[in-house]
């Protein structure tokens, strides 16, 4: 899946992939190098693993000219870092950008990847950015640390997610929380939100050639498990393999007809159509609209990597 | 959670928990204890984390007096360690009777817990335990080792599963791996199948009160997740709680108009009624007839324990 307009993360500005398509307004946040040439040597001889990462952010409709208020960032630090926040949109309704509080808290998680206290724990670099994030508002947000072993850390608040593909299939899966349908853990400027000790913290062991693909709700709302599993399979450009989901949970949440998993869940939550339409055979359908943010990382080992 | 006939796990025989209704000819291997009561003691100064256990086996109803092919242990070994292994049923067609591969399988890997070689990781354990088995078979096998700060490493080959229940709700779930439909990755007497080394290796951060739900694929075949966390919810006592999901899942599992996990899968997977049925409003419906599996586990806190 290397290839194209993808790259290696590696300790270098110039290797960092941005997204094929940054919606005006977005910031993504590059981490500054803080590794030398010489040091990187020393890495790559060290250890073996790295992430190749594509991503591709598709705003709510009606916030393209805003940007949306997902926030994403992608490092290089150790194996690679990806992480995705999601700005709560009820936050507007108190004349509240919801963008603020996620993109703030993205841009100082990734300043912070490298922090000696976070010490390669996702958990601990949630806490810290959310200490430092001074906007108002609140965010579901995800990060998964790649030590250069292959073991991938994960801290999760809410329903951000990911799922990790291995020989066309899902064989790790993160879990949404939730106080209730559509009302995720989040953390917020206020103290009735969570905090970095919500998260829920899981590992996985990677393996070359693993497909790793983080979302914001508007991907796992929008496309199944198994479309995710297709899309990969069809698209073995990581870049190319971002795009094409986050156009499919587009195209998705766009459709009033498609039995979406978020109208599937929300059936299954009570959130269905009257009794009545019921009688008729009718359900609850359609997609959800909402800004959607996708990364996808492939697992490559840098000792067989032809760049040194 | 704590109470009833269930006990917390620790270096002692006697405070091993044993399943309420063990089947005949079913083997269940305790550890043979190898901690002393003043090393017992200095475990419990140097740290917190230990698991609560209940059982509970249901034989598939046409191999009752066999005790059926499943098998499992619990052991105190550090902070818990609980697994289960399923005999692929496949070799009754050879005459070979699958319950000796999985049962040895577990013997084995009870009995190198505390191996020093296998050094708390499940994976290696499963492959000392897998190179021991001499038996003629091939297994599906879960192994979940907790260590005393709460880290729940998991190995996993195959449709057996574990979940994670925190606060009402999924907080982690392992994947099944299969090939294609019904036929899950599995250890085997024979080459063709698979090794430690396909095993999907995951850990999960573990806190108080948290309950970790294991079962073989007759579990979760026949029960959804929603009714997992309810009927955790509505059980208080880690046994009753075994024993009732236990007994859900016999229930759905010759209930021929059940919509279970099984047979919405199975019509994913395109297994459905023929089309002229599908027509008549027909689907395919039922559990799933099979051996049936559950360990649950309460995270209790030693330093709050009442019992040093």
């Amino acid at each position: 899946m290397v290839g194209g307009s993808s790259s290696v993360l590696r300790s270098s500005m110039s290797s960092f992939l941005l997204p094929t398509k940054l919606p005006l307004g977005n910031r993504i946040t590059l981490l500054p190098v803080s590794n030398t040439a010489s040091s990187r040597a020393t890495h790559f001889i060290k250890s073996e693993m790295s992430l190749c990462v594509g991503t591709h952010l598709i705003p709510h409709p009606n916030k393209v000219e805003r940007g949306g208020e997902d926030a994403f960032f992608v490092s290089s630090f150790s194996g690679g870092v990806i992480a995705v926040a999601d700005g709560v949109s009820g936050w507007a309704e108190r004349n509240v950008d919801p963008a603020l509080f996620s993109r703030e808290l993205i841009a100082n998680a990734s300043s912070m990847v490298d922090d000696t206290e976070v010490n390669y724990d996702p958990q601990v670099l949630l806490g810290k950015a959310h200490a430092a994030t001074s906007s108002i508002g609140s965010a579901t947000v995800i990060v998964a640390m790649m030590e250069r072993n292959g073991i991938l850390k994960i801290a999760n608040v809410g329903d951000c997610g990911l799922r990790l593909i291995r020989k066309g299939q899902i064989m790790f899966s993160t879990c949404p929380q939730e106080h209730y349908f559509d009302c995720p853990y989040q953390l917020s400027s206020e103290t009735s939100g969570q905090t970095f000790l919500d998260a829920m913290v899981s590992s996985v062991k990677l393996e070359e050639g693993d497909i790793v693909v983080m979302g914001s709700d508007g991907l796992f709302d929008n496309v199944f498990d198994r479309e995710i599993v297709s899309t990969i399979g069809s698209n073995r450009d990581v870049t190319e393999a971002a795009k094409a989901l986050a156009r499919l949970a587009r195209d998705h949440s766009m459709d009033s007809s498609f039995d979406s998993p978020y109208s599937s869940e929300a059936r299954t939550k009570g959130n269905d159509v009257p009794d009545w339409k019921k009688m008729l055979g009718m359900k609850l359908t359609g997609g959800k609209l909402d800004d959607i943010t996708v990364v996808v990382g492939e697992v490559v080992n840098l000792t067989e990597s032809s760049w040194v």
